[in-house]
């Protein structure tokens, strides 16, 4: 093989390490944003179409994803600032501007002096490059033990996609 | 230095951090197969003489790690579809063709509305690579608190292996 | 760009990538050497002039880290061999020969046959490079959902710095 192949292989290889970095970087920001009340913030970590798939229906686009986590009327205005949204376990793929990451989520909310493990959740993000970074452009999440924990969804993981 | 041996190195540097990146996602893959029911892909993380040493005592080899995970009787079966296994803080270190994983495992089981923190433990993997990935040859979990928790093993940790 | 341009280039972010490596094994090290009573391990992992920064105040340089890791009477002492320092989204940022971590914190500790999670924080680890690795110089934490939860110091993380 000459050098410039050798170089190109190995810049490649680089990429996909950092890109790696990066979509860790989303996740860890997913979690701030959303526990800190930063509602903007949260909301850009998605595409435009950005689809968030719940066990009990689906929101779609900015302004349904900016009222989920925005609206003083939802769950999430109720615990912000005293919670810890987790991605634990994560198994990133990626393939050329798509990636899929798989990982579980632990909600952490204080209530007083301890704090409750709210929720564990299957979490499924497919992220699509964005400038020099990504972008979330689904999350489907399944809450354990839930109806749908143990179906077609989770039974297909690292497997299909 | 020439070329190729500045190339060689990069490729050797590259090559450890995708291995990094690798094993991550046998510990990832280690919780979903747990607590997803998927007991051959469980089994088939390990070693055809892979070995689990537990505070309880061993099991070796594959029939008995597939007792462990999918025998009725077990107390793992009982969790199953309702379970996280987590593995946090790890610490990896790998030798060429072996690796040593140092974390600590939680185990998160959903039981009605809220997720109890089951058991948290020390856990050490032995690995070793196999075709283009890892495979587990030992597993030596401790539980926190436990009475070997102190012990020999653990006040080793990153200093032996 | 020449070949010479070009090695230095993939070699730089390379390193990148492996400080990045580095930086999660001092995260890693920090739990365990806290939990396992390895104080004088869990000091060095500090510079000589480090501040561990907490809601109650701060405690700066090595006798006094000593004595909060350490002294009988502290809080830490009476958890140690049965706690698990974990740390969680981590987000690492690298400039040159000082680094920023922000990431959540989780204590669990064991009572009895459950653990419980005693403490939610953020925290915000300043790092310096020390020959081939890195050690804190300051570490920020605040419990969740305490005074400074929703203050500045959080609300500028992942702008500031």
């Amino acid at each position: 093989m000459d050098i410039d192949t050798r170089l190109a292989a190995l810049d490649a290889r680089v990429r996909r390490l950092e890109d790696q970095r990066k979509i860790r970087e989303v996740l860890a920001a997913y979690g701030f944003n959303a526990d800190l009340g930063r509602s903007d913030a949260w909301v850009d970590l998605w595409t435009d179409d950005g689809i968030y798939d719940l066990d009990a229906g689906a929101h779609s686009g900015r302004a349904q994803l900016q009222d989920l986590i925005a609206a003083p009327a939802n769950y999430h205005k109720s615990i912000e600032n005293r919670s810890q949204h987790i991605a634990l376990n994560p198994h990133i793929r990626i393939d050329g501007d798509t990636a899929v990451v798989e990982c579980y989520r632990m909600l952490v909310v204080k209530p007083a002096d301890e704090a409750k493990v709210g929720a564990g959740a299957y979490t499924r993000f497919e992220l699509v490059r964005r400038g020099d970074g990504w972008a979330i452009r689904r999350q489907t999440r399944r809450m354990t033990g839930g109806d749908e924990w143990g179906g077609r969804l989770l039974r297909d993981y690292l497997v299909a996609g």
